[in-house]
């Protein structure tokens, strides 16, 4: 998975563009030379033990991880609709959460989360799939409250 | 202001009989006893002097107090509308943060705060004031999308 060759990556996936270039946008500019977008998103998947296994320590990028995936769903739903999400992360107790994006003043996507210290997938393809399937939830939330979406302030 | 009698207090005002029952309900049951209302509701009370100055150490507390006063605007809203709210609260750096409540699909207040460290109030009064402003903004953006605000998930 880690050398995996660039094109052979889901690359017509919005979601994925835009998590490509936040994360590129992100670290500094020579950290992700020569890197190939398969290595960059290497630390979103998770091997199946991993997920499974507890007890480890959670690692502290993964709430980094959680938010930055969340904006990419924000750039790619405002790629589609013009409308600009905010993503806002409510951490509880072990690993229970709260995310949504927001927009005007509709929740574009709302996500209860649990295991959150776990936040990966099995494979790009399944990364891929879930910020579109968010994606899409969010530009039909978009369309069903279109006033509330577009509301300043 | 510390010593003034709970009767001298605007309890007619339902944000501060939440924020009370909320504040009461929060502490190990035998903090608050013998204590009045005006002495519960003293650590939102910031002198003006002490609003102003800088470069004092943040209170921790202070993330604690700024949730709670938004929980007691949403227990105002619901007790007025039957709609539940949800705080969640987004610091960024230097006391400048993001503070929404949320109910369905809808942000029933948005409010972005700065110098969120010294948060408080020069009374009794303006508390009470600040947050029935925030319920009544709150009420009109229920009515104004009311399908939203419902949403169910």
């Amino acid at each position: 998975m880690m050398h995996r060759a660039l094109h052979e990556l889901p690359r017509a996936a919005p979601f994925l563009k835009e998590l490509l270039r936040l994360l590129r946008a992100q670290g500094p500019s020579t950290a992700w030379d020569g890197k190939d977008d398969a290595e960059i998103l290497a630390p979103f998947l998770l091997p199946k033990g991993r997920r499974e296994s507890s007890g480890e320590e959670p690692d502290p990028d993964v709430f980094w991880r959680i938010e930055i995936f969340h904006d990419a769903v924000g750039l790619a739903i405002e790629a589609r609709t013009g409308v600009v999400c905010t993503t806002m992360l409510k951490m509880q107790h072990e690993g229970f959460g709260r995310l949504v994006l927001l927009a005007g003043r509709l929740v574009v996507v709302s996500r209860f989360l649990r295991d959150a210290h776990r936040f990966g997938f099995e494979s790009v393809e399944r990364l891929a799939d879930a910020g579109e399937k968010l994606v899409a939830g969010g530009e039909s939330m978009i369309e069903r409250f279109p006033e509330a979406a577009r509301y300043a302030q």
